[in-house]
């Protein structure tokens, strides 16, 4: 069984009609409509509740590599798009311990991503915080969501999955086995030796993702990223300074990125201290760090991003063909 | 049983923390967890399939009564916030026959708002469309998706409701009896029998709305509204010309409207004639109007303002207590 993609999909989408009459359309928004009803089902199960986020706000994550956050003047104001929901889902666990939002985000990301069959101008995450939750919790949660998403969509959506093309048992080492976790150090080292140059001090390439995506027959961790590579939100190893208690969630067969998150920094110091090393203004985040300083809850959790992973379960070639009006970076669509 | 609610919370919500740890908050939101889940539910068994829209775009819905667009700088080309979802609604029924979407929606409504109690600057509609649906057929869709609700309140938020000071008899005759409905003309007569003068061809004014709303002991429609109220999507009665084969539903005990719905214009002709009559230009919309050119299904759908209908089932004075972080027009917030 060859479990490598090849690409047969144009690169771009057609015409809005084209692309909505399309029967791998169709069927890819079954299969997602599915996944989402099983995610929700699952993170009830594990006690979140659904807290609608913001869309605009003062401020939002700066964490989003490269892509360019979307400015709108709220009553005189300037305000962000959410690029994500991360201040927000800290702030919610002062509500609920346990919470969960399909949040959508918007970043404009660079025109060379529009290549890359997996980055969205606008796209939406399955966002979810835990209070008290170690980093191995949270990507158990991360983990069983995924489980949970593709079962249901193997058990209901069999017609679909044929249509595309996609073989259930390309699902079947996913659903016997759990998913295995490699540091950063060691997925730089797992490239190298197979050729594969990375910076030891940087998010994986793309091309780095893909590669060691390739290699696995189901969805696996990589954790412990550098503490340049992310926003000021993921918690430092106090054992390992330099190093963050963070994981992404990589698939198989060249999909890659599924989903980032680890356990936060929730003290007010560290946090400051943090915005600072990153190049931010702390008092552009007035509200949030006046919720940090007079407490939140310590905890884990993650984003899950929506359309990848209904790339990966309903096996298409881009993540273009898992929306109905979809924004591939710098292309102008509905 | 006096139905009428009495003011109790402060206009304005207190500061994040204050409003994220209020035990109001909190249920009400519990609440509306419930409600979504039971939302979903009831629409995925009426054959819907839920599809994720857009949150910017070239174009949106004109029909937002007073509301200010916001802009946004999509590559270079000057897109919207969405104020609803309607014209990806037609246009995705090319997809599927019938479709439901939460959706987040921004409307700088007028600062006078503010003290509406009902008014939020972001929120978010159970949007939903028909494909061959009469106004009938989406008015029961509507009343079940409400009903649905507040059962599943009922039986599995028990608790919330207590806190919250909200009698589950206040829904006894929303449970036992279907919704009334009478037209924009007898709503007009209505309230000039009890003193209310309402300009018969236009939108019934929020006074109005919460008067009749104060005299239901259930939700009910109004329908048949004149053409001057309305976007150019709501279908002209092609049996009383200047009326529109629309509705609006709502709640009792003053709570005012929960939704707004109706049959689709879909002939390219009769929208090009209506955006011209309501002042739009037809050249700004050219993605939607090369859609309904090549063909798009016949349809009746309607959006139910969450938080609203989260504020009449919770029975709490103001939508903003239904929002975990909410934006009161003209508010800074995050």
């Amino acid at each position: 069984m060859d479990l490598m993609r090849t690409d047969s999909a144009p690169e771009l989408p057609g015409s809005p009609r084209e692309h909505l009459t399309a029967e791998t359309t169709r069927a890819a928004l079954r299969v997602q409509h599915v996944m989402l009803d099983a995610a929700r089902a699952y993170l009830t199960e594990q006690g979140c509740t659904e807290v609608l986020l913001p869309i605009i706000g003062p401020v939002t994550d700066p964490g989003a590599r490269g892509a360019k956050q979307v400015d709108v003047d709220y009553y005189g104001h300037r305000y962000k798009m959410m690029t994500s929901a991360i201040l927000y889902k800290q702030a919610a666990l002062t509500t609920f311990d346990r919470i969960f939002c399909i949040a959508p985000n918007v970043r404009l990301e660079p025109l060379e991503t529009a290549n890359t069959s997996r980055h969205l101008a606008e796209f939406h995450q399955i966002d979810v915080e835990l209070s008290g939750a170690s980093r191995t919790e949270a990507m158990a949660v991360a983990e069983g969501a995924v489980r949970a998403m593709v079962r249901r969509v193997i058990e209901t959506a069999r017609a679909e999955l044929d249509l595309l093309g996609r073989d259930p048992d390309a699902f079947a080492d996913l659903l016997a086995e759990r998913f295995e976790s490699r540091t950063h150090a060691q997925a730089i080292s797992d490239l190298a030796e197979i050729g594969h140059r990375q910076n030891p001090d940087a998010e994986i390439d793309w091309q780095g993702e893909a590669l060691l995506s390739a290699k696995s027959s189901r969805p696996f961790f990589v954790t412990d990223y550098p503490k340049g590579s992310r926003g000021f939100y993921d918690r430092e190893n106090p054992e390992q300074p330099g190093y963050l208690r963070n994981f992404d969630l990589l698939a198989p067969e060249g999909y890659g990125e599924l989903a980032s998150g680890g356990e936060r920094e929730h003290d007010y110091g560290a946090i400051i201290a943090r915005m600072r090393e990153t190049g931010e203004n702390p008092s552009k985040y007035r509200w949030y760090l006046d919720m940090v300083r007079e407490g939140i809850p310590a905890s884990a959790g993650f984003g899950l991003g929506l359309q990848r992973v209904t790339r990966y379960i309903a096996g298409v070639d881009h993540a273009w063909q898992t929306v109905a009006f979809p924004k591939v970076p710098g292309v102008v669509a509905p």
